[in-house]
């Protein structure tokens, strides 16, 4: 295999359990039979749009250039729905138009977007996923101009969730992970004199900005820079979802 | 790669918690370097043959001619039931003879069988698919002829379950999957005249066959054609298993 | 892709809910853009380094030489605790020092171990399996030698458990897997005269070692040599872990 090959992630909501992300990969393969295929997650939970946005921003930021991510989080599937390909830093995304791309497009400078407008012959309208998606990023894959299957837009559908722009603004917590690590919408450019600020969430003062969790006593909450280059609130070797009782959408404020 | 490299799918009740599917891939890839890996699923329930062999064909259903399938859902692993080989379309499947075959044999004409007669020098008890099926699923990648490890049979073991062969016959709930979506023994080749059909499953009347399921509201149940071509019941955004109180086995009746 | 390229395989307790194994992968891919990934698993319970440990030994053995086995449980991230490189039998482990590699110290002869000395210019101090143990596993698929990012070490962190070295010592259950079957730490070897045996384990006593699950009726529990090539506790289509209510510790003797 020639190392250029692209790679094609796949992230959605079908779990493990059944054939369907299978399935996915078989029209793949179909259509580019030596596609190097990496499941992101199949366990974003049913139908969270805005679960899956942030996972997808971190999967877009993991891969290099030329990467294909095929991100299926589709409740609105065999509707009038549009379906969105868009382009940010060479990695290119197809997705349902249901604000997926949300995250992506609020971090990444210069996005370009397209609905596709290609359609098989045959589909089912339950399974999109498998019938239109996955074939046009087996497309876009083999190399066939986006322009030939797309066409361009420029009004994408967004949650309303953006980066925070400064901290006397404030912040909201936009993921929890498996951890029960939460994630904000606080970049780590905005945390100057970190060691001296206090994160104030759910009613709990945090003390500091830390680096890493054995910065503090096991089960103690802490806040740190997480991994992906947010503000994130995290209990060590514990979860601060269950210890402080936290929420996707809960205020976060930094002083 | 060259892209003729055959494709081997995986499909268990190992779980993802342990070394066994890894195992199981290392003892391939010891056959077959090469070999292309793709998992189905290894969550199907233990030892819940019927729902494997659901799943079986629907993987065979998705991936062309040359691939491999490898099942493993072996209750009876180290006592005398056969190993499988069987041809269909140009797919192979290996799998313990235990009536997994079964919805594969019944949906697919033109089938072939054999019995595995390879054996390895040493082989555990407790895991056959590692150490039988997943070194004769590489002989076959490899381009070993079946013949040269197996014996022809024409009697695999088989579940009492068939397609529904008439509407006025009426059918069964075959498989939920993990969304509960309820998928029946009825071939959408049955199901003429659709919208003015009524469909009665556990004492519910669904009046119309649908396209999809933003026909209805959130929350409210339907019968549709599903992915997989059958008749299948859903609810919008929730679990007709869970809202309806569906099993496998459950009578369905169109009217 | 030539048949020499090597494998790398990921363990981790990262579980498949978010993008955290897709992103150790990206690193990997980033370094060495050829690899073969394979998945042991990422669902070890979350900091359980002892259940780490069994299942990486476990890959060890299943892979060829020339297999990079990429492992990461690491409460102790960003903390002062040493990355090993361990060579065994032509395998590469690479993994925090924290105990992980125990097993496969334990039970394999000629181990080398070295302390990773390379670090990346910039990384995170909470998730150094993406950014210094996949990079480094990276530089080892690609070639480089591990003298080159890493000195050698004679202490590896061991963990207090050993194989039995005689019947008459005794030994304890180092491991229950997904199906409820515990394995222990005596190896096949000492079990001479295995089927007039009693085993005795949490106040059972099950009669004569078997050979596999069939040899017992359904629901009924027994000893035999498990596909790992250990005594294993049992229960036929059932848990030997919750109907013999057994606990990873638990004391095993064998007459």
């Amino acid at each position: 295999m020639p190392t250029t090959e692209p790679i094609i992630t796949l992230t959605s909501d079908f779990s493990l359990t059944d054939a369907y992300v299978a399935q996915m990969k078989a029209a793949i393969l179909r259509g580019h039979p030596s596609g190097r295929l990496i499941d992101i997650t199949h366990q974003i939970p049913r139908h969270d749009i805005l679960c899956a946005s942030i996972v997808l921003e971190r999967a877009v930021a993991a891969f290099g250039p030329g990467t294909i991510h095929l991100t299926v989080v589709d409740p609105g599937v065999g509707s009038a729905r549009r379906i969105l390909i868009v382009q940010a830093n060479g990695r290119k995304i197809v997705c349902p138009d249901n604000g997926l791309i949300t995250w992506v497009w609020r971090r990444t400078p210069n996005m370009k977007a397209w609905e596709l407008t290609w359609r098989p012959k045959t589909s089912s309208a339950t399974f999109e996923g498998r019938d239109i998606m996955a074939p046009a990023a087996a497309k876009i894959a083999a190399g066939c101009p986006i322009e030939a299957i797309a066409r361009p837009i420029g009004d994408p559908v967004l949650l309303p969730i953006t980066p925070a722009k400064s901290l006397s603004e404030g912040g909201q917590i936009i993921h929890i992970d498996c951890f029960g690590n939460a994630t904000t919408n606080i970049a780590q450019e905005l945390l100057t004199n970190s060691k001296n600020r206090t994160v104030i969430v759910s009613r709990h003062r945090l003390g500091g900005i830390h680096d890493t969790y054995s910065d503090v006593l096991p089960g103690k909450p802490l806040a740190l820079v997480g991994s992906n280059g947010m503000l994130e609130i995290a209990v060590r070797e514990g979860s601060a979802q269950k210890v402080l009782k936290l929420r996707v959408g809960d205020k976060v404020v930094v002083r």
